[in-house]
């Protein structure tokens, strides 16, 4: 009974933080592609009853939904390439910047689907998120990801800056995460993108921007 | 250099989870009561610069904000009276919980400064997240507390609803908690407000009531 699958979306963020955790600890599992945003399977609806949402990690059975506790989970199960620093200060360090990212980084795409004024209005918060982070996480200082020398858990939940947020910019027509304004961001993106685990599993730039260009003509998806 | 010091606000749901986890694990510390909204101190602006917000833990003079990361330093610097069970499955079910109410229950307040319709508008979707936790949380079945049988993380971060929640509904002149409605959360409520530690370590009911009075006449204050 220790199978481990995994009920993800293909382009969704979320689900890439989970393909990632795994595929850095190398642990085998099964994948079940969903059909979102219309039909979603049975199984699903019944392992996440309270957000009805990919991600869903089953480990013998037993269901586990929101991408943070995944990865809290996984790190736990199989410690071998941990997630979060040993002492317990610097993992509270990398757990507040996960809960910032996690909280204010998604809300951060609305620029996404407006135009003109309000548009700009949405560049302006998302530049700010941005800043907080550029300026106060301590990279590029001494620190080449959130939690020093190898990749963890805030590295993970901000990961679609890399492979979601630029193919959204593609496809709504401006660039909001500039590299002159966010040099430390720009080297963490880099890092990141180098470590191979990261760069084999993303989806393709392309395939994503296809997708965009369809969801950005459809209403927003409900809550 | 292991001093332990809270800084908070007496009222605050937020402080009061730390107060709890310090008391119930036996902790010696200094509380250091904040100024809230209007006169912040230079510490704790020092301490929390992306939130400026309380609770904020410093241990050995190093700073931690987000009170559910502090509970979490808290529980693993300080093992005894865990807050969290040990099987990792069931650590990831009060984590889910713990986020699910950190999340959803704090907006379910704006029935508050609501009034007509948009007041029973606030109260449906009030009940709409307390009916979640009621059915979903596994309470009352063969669980006193969310992780079984001792209070933990998912308990004291909901804790609110006893010390906190009342006084609103009292201020407000509304029943929305209903003890009809929701029978497994009032059974919760009673067996965590019966706990020592939480009943000897709980805001005044009718101090929060005239804080609250006072409140509901001035504006929201700023996100």
């Amino acid at each position: 009974m220790d199978e481990v699958k995994l009920f993800g979306y293909w382009p969704s963020p979320f689900t890439q933080r989970i393909t990632w955790a795994l595929k850095l600890k190398g642990v085998n599992y099964e994948y079940i592609e969903e059909d979102l945003p219309f039909n979603k399977s049975k199984l699903l609806l019944q392992y996440n009853p309270i957000h009805k949402k990919t991600p869903v990690f089953v480990h013998g059975g037993k269901p586990i939904a929101e991408s943070v506790v995944i990865l809290e989970y996984i790190d736990e199960v199989w410690p071998e390439n941990p997630l979060l620093p040993e002492d317990p200060y610097e993992k509270s360090v990398v757990r507040f910047w996960a809960k910032f990212i996690d909280e204010k980084t998604w809300p951060m795409f609305s620029f996404f689907r407006k135009e003109g004024e309000e548009q700009e209005k949405a560049i302006h918060d998302c530049h700010e998120i941005l800043r907080t982070i550029e300026e106060n996480a301590g990279l590029g200082e001494n620190k080449k990801f959130f939690g020093g020398d190898k990749i963890g858990l805030a590295d993970l939940v901000l990961g679609y800056l890399f492979h979601f947020y630029l193919p959204m910019e593609d496809v709504a027509g401006v660039k909001v995460f500039k590299s002159d304004m966010f040099p430390r961001l720009h080297a963490w993106m880099k890092n990141f993108g180098e470590v191979p685990v990261i760069k084999d599993n993303v989806p393709h730039h392309d395939r994503v921007v296809e997708l965009l260009k369809m969801r950005r003509q459809m209403p927003p998806p409900n809550p």
